[in-house]
């Protein structure tokens, strides 16, 4: 069935019945002009847009994990200030011939988010237009401490830490480029994908950084760790050196990148949309930091640290030091990073 | 100078400074991984879309009041709730080929409507796409009274009013779908663009509709009367009779319509982006409020009454009563409404 065949407000019942969920902090929900709900603090706020033809591809993501993942995107970036996400807006901008079906599985996948990561989708706006498909997911939250998490505290002699692993969004997106299946396993290629596909959101680990009371900066990793720890320095007004043998790069993106003779590191380092988090804490703080995470199934790993000097990041090696110079994706550029990003 | 020349980086610092504005409530701004704003209480949030070719037309609306309107049109939803607008998100998806003085007028209108309106713009996304360009604002404010003025408390024997005067922005429309200038006199024609391109948010009008007690329901007039009045009468359970020839409509439309061999009444009806409120208040109440809009320097018309019956709103007049259907702009529909909504 075509969405022009039910119409906007055909299609917006249809939608709202997938997302709806008992949520007794919304006194408005879809349906009014606004949303109304209760909040009582201070609250974080951002929004993301995601485009058909730039950010994902259809033979690359199916569109209930494109719903999920365009959600839990922007569940990342509440998490990255120290915030507990709480309520989401989605607003689409549909090709007059798309299918009901296809608009419905966005929406199956923003529910299955939603319910995974506690959230309520709350409200939106559905439009039609006559280029690609575009999303933008809104998302709104409180502070799980007194003050958010930027990226600006970081001091000489904290430690350099990322949650997780990282490098598997990007091996995928590389091993859908190629086109090629190599020899990979099975099991590895799914792995790939689900990084790819289904990035979780890093809420517990956020509110253990919020706990362990020595993060001086945080940053999730969506365009790749060299731009994302570019951002630290820069803000921070500090310099980095990573350990390149530290960083932990997923297994599987491992094997991938020794049959595609790739480097492992690029993946971690120039993919992104891993959606960890990286930041700093101070020497005293990572002490209390590590078994807290343990505590809430998060693995941290610590790779590198916070030095004198100028702004910027180095990365040591066996080669020694080398400038790791900022390079995710510009959506202008003419070079350009992933295909897909 | 193309927005790809000084890439997606370059782009938001430039637009940052254009929109930034000091306001103590805002902790962190545009820059961070999300903004994190004072809020104490409920709060209150909407996003709108605005696609090129389907809502604006650049030989209909310059840049400049594209950003105004963009910005206007959800702050007008907050109001519709009772509240009072406070921060915005924007999100761009924009062509490669787009010159970045055309998008920093955009966000120079934007700038524009949050200083007359006193909010600010507090972060947001920018991304390229291969279609038009879309525009998505948020807005999140806070309620004004205890609770929010929703579309269902409509009660028989409550009184319908409308703000300000409606039809001149559809009249706007017509005039431009046309291509004639008729014999309009300019005073009126710049009446009917200013209407299109410079709509209001009542917010105002809203502060005086909480305070007065009595107002059972709202709603914002952005898809023309016919279909606002059928979302009161649908959430409420109630029947509207409304006196057609109490309609406020713009006298430049009345004169236009007359000129175009048009009925001035359909403009109101289902044209739509007027951003006037209608809504219902009880007879008590309405004492008061009159007085109190005038002090909001916001006139108020009566325009019909709610009754007893099944769900549906009639329109009287010299002809007798007749139903009157909402046809508003369905972005599905084949047959459509305005050519840009």
């Amino acid at each position: 069935m075509l969405v022009r065949e039910i119409g906007e407000f055909g299609l917006i019942r249809r939608l709202r019945d997938l997302v709806s969920r008992s949520d007794p902090r919304v006194t408005v929900g879809i349906g009014d002009d606004a949303a109304v709900v209760a909040y009582d603090g201070p609250i974080v706020m951002t929004t993301d847009t995601f485009v058909d033809g730039v950010h994902f591809r259809d033979d690359w993501i199916d569109r209930i994990s494109l719903g999920y993942k365009a959600l839990t995107a922007s569940l990342s970036d509440v998490a990255a200030m120290g915030g507990r996400p709480g309520h989401v807006l989605v607003s689409l901008a549909i090709p007059k011939e798309e299918r009901v079906e296809q608009i419905e599985s966005i929406y199956r996948g923003m529910a299955e988010a939603s319910d995974e990561f506690a959230v309520s989708v709350v409200g939106g706006d559905i439009v039609s237009t006559a280029g690609p498909l575009v999303i933008t997911v809104t998302v709104t939250g409180v502070l799980m401490g007194a003050k958010p998490l930027r990226r600006s505290g970081a001091k000489p002699g904290d430690l350099v830490f990322v949650t997780g692993d990282v490098g598997g969004s990007a091996a995928y997106v590389r091993l859908m480029q190629t086109g090629s299946s190599f020899a990979l396993a099975p099991i590895d290629r799914w792995q790939l994908q689900q990084r790819h596909t289904r990035p979780k959101p890093q809420i517990g680990a956020a509110e253990a950084l919020v706990r362990c009371q020595g993060c001086t900066s945080l940053n999730d990793v969506s365009d790749g760790l060299s731009s994302e720890l570019a951002d630290i320095s820069e803000a921070s007004r500090v310099h980095l050196d990573i350990d390149s043998e530290r960083v932990p790069i997923l297994p599987a993106a491992r094997r991938f990148a020794r049959l595609a003779g790739q480097k492992p590191l690029d993946f971690a380092l120039y993919g992104g949309e891993d959606y960890q988090l990286v930041g700093t804490v101070t020497p005293l703080a990572a002490g209390t930091l590590l078994p807290l995470m343990e505590a809430y199934g998060v693995r941290l790993t610590l790779i590198g640290r916070v030095v004198d000097g100028e702004q910027g990041v180095d990365l040591l090696s066996d080669n020694g030091r080398q400038a790791l110079l900022p390079r995710g994706y510009d959506h202008f550029s003419t070079a350009g990073g992933n295909d897909a990003q």
